[in-house]
């Protein structure tokens, strides 16, 4: 299909999808340009291939249980493509493909790789796109993939060419609908493109699917913004680069700004609840003053005053210096890594359910010591959001507290103290800032376009081995993209066990900012000069020709730097 | 001076700034990249050219009250550069040159400009860099500004060159400082680069100086990225490109976000107080579900009601499609924009100042009736906004209200009242967000790079050829960068004047968005469409290379077409 052409007059071009895939019928200049830009294929995908097994695995930890829980799957090698004399053309195939929970930059690069390694290896196959995410399966929700209607997702953001959603296989009755759907499309395999639990989730899949005797062979995507699902065979999550690099924009740009003015201390929230990947690689993008990073408040055990302190102590020394501005990145889980935080609203939980809430006051004797003073502490507004927010369950909902606006009154608060003391003379103004939905659904990077489309032929590669319980690895990715690695790693041996509810339930865990791996150390190496110096670095926007168009993520070069 | 070197295994180069003028001495590679990034200049520009005059000017209103104003400057023609067979080659020229306000992007490259062209048409001449904005003319803080200095900020976004400022030259005493200043540094002339506030500051100043006998001519250039410092003559101001062109990036995101989840309706609030330029330009570019224009809001007297009943009726129709999602762009200024609102404040500023607001809430019913309804509409937390946050006049700030949580809460609430009534039956989730800082310092992109550029050229060769009292207007923008026409506009021309304390003031009209102008027609011609059916286009980043690097905003472009 021939790209469409522009409209004479202004940045935006028709594209047709004649079915109607993508409802937005009208594309930017940019977008356009998108549609046909060339992804360059790993040399091992470009030539005739075979599927070769490593040594038998292990798991990431309990292996005994893991065993248990997987007694199909449990100890499979993980495989590796390489070069092979015989062009094995292969049978037509029934696939299917799911995206599964938050959006990520190049979800649908993903399946227009599965769509392309069809195409060329595998004609007459057929691919099914399920709908709405894992929902989509149980309930036989889909639709044929053909190449009009893949066309208009090529390199573009978004997770809409077959919504995602949030549901889980879980249940007995779930593996049985999903058993069904797989039947009735005669599935020869299934790709579930996720986060850790929907990676472990296609794993269990895969072990009911190969103990039912089925021939529906399942495997997994690293997709993730947070970047917490990586390992040494899967580098980093597809996603993790294009949103950085727009959230590093907004950084740049608030950086500027701030250097301009003088006057405001930029607050910014950034997105990533769990692990703080995000906030680490935007801050080695724009050397911020000050970064928090959650794993190492944990770490050092902090409370919100010491926290509190460290931004008020660095505010105090560049008043010194004669700046009273500055920028500030926090992740989004910040209060989730103190452990005073979590023993409050643990201790709010229980209270707000069985007791009542009086306007006197009261009903705070029932908290302990520390709580009751933390929660004093707190500046009114976020009490209240500690009051009142609940979820369904009645739980406080922690991701409602805007943590930037909680610290800017902490610290305003503290620097009062300090002024009326004269250890402080400078004016503070905080601004806050979230960034969160902006980088989910960018355009994907150069980056993430290629590593995502190589993830998607992979997988499809894997799927016609016949192997079953992989995640797709593309690695070696410093090199230029014709030496990158291909294969699968057995999902099993990126798993533990945790206990729940007297069971133990397979997890993967979660790969978090590690503080001895390089990044950080890198981090930690440069932040006292970036406090008090100013070392701002604006990346700009992300470009897709010339320079800079093919960089990579400093997390990711710093750790495969490490690992040589 | 040679561009820096990249560091080999980052995306980042330092440069060495021999004069420290920017103390962040590391770059990205995309601002790298920027500092040697060609400036095309008109070829009026590039040859021999002479300075003629057009036709007496009047004013834009009152033309009697200005020339009492402007008693030297009154009826002066505009200029215009036109080819000259004579190369005249200039004397040395001594120049000076302020940033006034907030930050644009480009207002590096209008110095740049200026001394490009005392470089090439004046030698030996000598420009002077006020810093901290006009306060550094009145105290006599400036810096010589030489190719080392002025190199790092190319095409760089951002003000932090010779930084800005808020203040204004206006009392006698001022006037007497800035004189002052002029004849210590023997100044041939001045270049001030600012909104509306600053270019009729600039004109009294240019006024002054010519009553006092000063050879000191002053020249304005227009900025601001609200787009509404503008007039036939000068088609826009620098910095609305790329400010439109980084919030409509993320409000592109964010809608692929809303497809994607399909379950959130995000409400957008962009920067712009007076005029909602912006906000109509970010809908041309990406076509949101609803966008409230503050200028149509007034012309039609529409309440806050009627504002959340239009919102709501579109949420209801779209649901019924089977839409629960979408994006809604909101002014920053929009409440100044709703008559009742105003009238609230301003009996909310006087009775706060004189009464004791009690719990109960007697004082209440201080407030005439509408007042009075419609603070009982409001949600409690803009209740609590506007009875708390008061500037030192104790004036309520109407600017710390965040319009678009305070819209959610009010559609949230009608929402649940159709409900109850079935007339909705969808699920309601809103998503605040408020692009602004992000916006402001950008790298500019090739447009306002460019644009600026020969403004600060231009600048350099009104006052080389001793016009004062202009505004430096490039022109044509819509035909190649060689047939952008070049001169400068009687800033007289542009003036009213406004009755304050008894006083006439002169003041450059703000250009408001004309609602029988092209981009608003445009707008409507099309908004009910984009209300039902999903047009949304994702611009994506800034491109500075290849595909749509050279796109120029669609209201300059309806509005040059429409002059045609």
């Amino acid at each position: 299909m021939a790209p469409p052409a522009l409209v004479a007059n202004g940045n935006v071009a028709d594209v047709k999808s004649p079915t109607a895939g993508r409802y937005a019928a009208v594309y930017s200049e940019v977008q356009n340009s998108r549609l046909d830009h060339p992804l360059p294929l790993p040399s091992v995908l470009k030539k005739p291939f075979k599927v070769v097994d490593g040594p038998p695995s292990s798991a990431a930890g309990n292996p005994d249980e893991i065993a248990k829980l997987f007694p199909c799957l449990f100890g499979q090698p993980s495989a590796a493509l390489v070069p092979d004399s015989n062009n094995s053309s292969g049978q037509a195939l029934k696939i299917g493909v799911v995206l599964s929970g938050g959006q990520a930059p190049g979800g649908h690069n993903v399946i227009s790789g599965i769509f392309d390694y069809l195409q060329d290896r595998c004609k007459g196959s057929t691919l099914y796109g399920f709908r709405g995410g894992p929902a989509g399966i149980m309930k036989g929700k889909y639709v044929v993939l053909n190449s009009d209607f893949i066309y208009p997702y090529r390199n573009q953001g978004g997770f809409d060419m077959i919504c995602s959603g949030r549901d889980k296989i879980e249940t007995p009755e779930q593996f049985k609908q999903a058993e069904d759907t797989s039947v009735k499309l005669d599935l020869d395999g299934l790709v579930v493109i996720g986060g850790d639990d929907s990676n472990t989730n296609a794993c269990l899949l895969a072990e009911n699917f190969r103990s039912r005797k089925l021939k529906t062979k399942v495997i997994g995507c690293p997709k993730t913004i947070d970047g917490d699902l990586k390992c040494k065979e899967v580098p980093t999550s597809f996603g993790f680069d294009t949103a950085c690099k727009v959230y590093a924009e907004m950084i740049g740009n608030v950086m500027v700004d701030a250097r301009s003015t003088g006057k405001y201390y930029h607050f910014v929230r950034l997105m990533g609840r769990a692990a703080s990947h995000i906030t680490l690689e935007c801050a080695l993008q724009t050397h911020p003053n000050i970064t928090l990073i959650g794993e190492e408040v944990a770490a050092k055990k902090q409370t919100l005053k010491n926290v509190t302190d460290y931004i008020a102590d660095v505010i105090c020394k560049r008043a010194e210096l004669g700046f009273n501005y500055g920028v500030i990145l926090i992740p989004e889980g910040l209060i989730d890594f103190i452990p005073e935080v979590q023993q409050l609203i643990a201790e709010l939980n229980e209270i707000l359910a069985h007791e009542t809430v009086d306007e006197a006051g009261a009903w705070k004797k029932k908290l302990t010591t520390p709580s009751h003073q933390l929660f004093d502490l707190l500046p009114p507004a976020i009490q209240e959001q500690l009051m009142l927010e609940r979820d369904p369950h009645g739980n406080v909902q922690v991701a409602k507290i805007e943590t930037e606006k909680m610290l800017i009154q902490m610290v305003e608060t503290e620097l009062e103290v300090r002024k009326k003391a004269a250890a402080y003379k400078g004016d503070f103004k905080g601004q806050p800032h979230f960034f969160g939905y902006e980088g989910r659904c960018g355009l994907p990077s150069n980056f993430d376009s290629t590593y995502c489309y190589a993830l998607g032929y992979g997988a499809g590669a894997l799927l016609h081995s016949g192997r079953t319980g992989l995640i797709s690895s593309v690695a070696n990715l410093a090199a230029p993209v014709e030496e990158w690695t291909v294969g699968g790693t057995a999902l099993t041996s990126l798993m533990d066990v945790e206990r729940r509810h007297g069971k133990f339930k397979p997890v993967i865990k979660k790969a978090m900012v590690e503080l001895d791996g390089a990044p950080f150390k890198k981090f930690v190496s440069l932040r006292e000069e970036w406090a008090l110096k100013n070392r701002y670095i604006n990346p700009g926007p992300i470009q897709f020709v010339g320079p800079a168009s093919d960089t990579l993520s400093h997390t990711l070069l710093l750790e495969i730097g490490s690992q040589v």
